[in-house]
């Protein structure tokens, strides 16, 4: 499946950690650039996410903000 | 100002093009990533963002999804 | 590539209109149910979207309101 | 109060369950498409939300992606 | 209907102004705040939005960045 | 830094109550305005964030509907 999303980062999960329905996945992008997902506890076990594993951090760019 | 949001990732600037309202930069953040933020052109021109700008591309955790 | 979203909703293109910047792609779920999707020019022409196309409109449980 | 949001899908309740501050609402739309809204556990009191009410699901256009 | 939305903020319309398919909608909130929503030019026309009209700015809590 | 969202709305802190992973802070924006934010736990400590804080609300125009 090819997805709209301009923006898809690739990077590698660093931690995965569950909250009681919300969890954390913090993903390293490389270049000191480091993004963090919350997402629900259901999709970690789905995607059976763990530190190590090479994933993608997906953004709409109507949710991207500039800073400078 | 300090901000809640997980996500600053630093980059610069390759293109800043506006349409009628709304424009899209593109932000290098090294390491093969580029980042869309869809931004209004009021916010362009209030950045004076333009090519080779240092910025911050900011996230919400909860804006952020993960492929695997 | 699978995705942390919960949200992807099974439906067929009924429109996609370009405008400068920003396109509305219109996606019939059945049963009554229409979603827009707002996204940019370019993922239109990525995906080749037309009227009549299989596609999943994906969205973060994080963003959808409840009314009652 | 009628509302900007393009999406506004009609379905039913399957669940609501609560965390400790969050509370994911999964939404039958029919025709084999479910819902999961991510909302605080004081909007889930505040629509006293359970199993087969009618609700509806409302999402900005913004935020839906498209996968093909 | 009644809203799992925390964030209804009430204000009177400034402006709407349509570009090609995005329009944007200034509320003045009070107290010195107003609100921009990025909305389709669909949703202006229904609502028939016009300057001076009380209206409500809805804001999921979940897209809330706080900056200190 | 300067941010391109164009709402940033000036309020004080009423209340930041943690979850397990997700915090809800509640920011007066005055005139009976009252926005919720949801954001890390993480994001309350490193902005300290207690009750009668002087904050900035941020919120990207496309994260907003409008209701009438």
């Amino acid at each position: 499946m090819k997805l709209s999303a301009r923006n898809q980062l690739k990077g590698k999960v660093i931690e995965a950690r569950k909250g009681e329905t919300t969890a954390h996945v913090r993903i390293d992008l490389g270049n000191g650039n480091v993004v963090t997902a919350s997402i629900t506890n259901e999709a970690v076990d789905d995607l059976a996410l763990k530190p190590g594993d090479a994933v993608v951090a997906i953004v709409k760019a109507s949710n991207v903000m500039v800073g400078k």
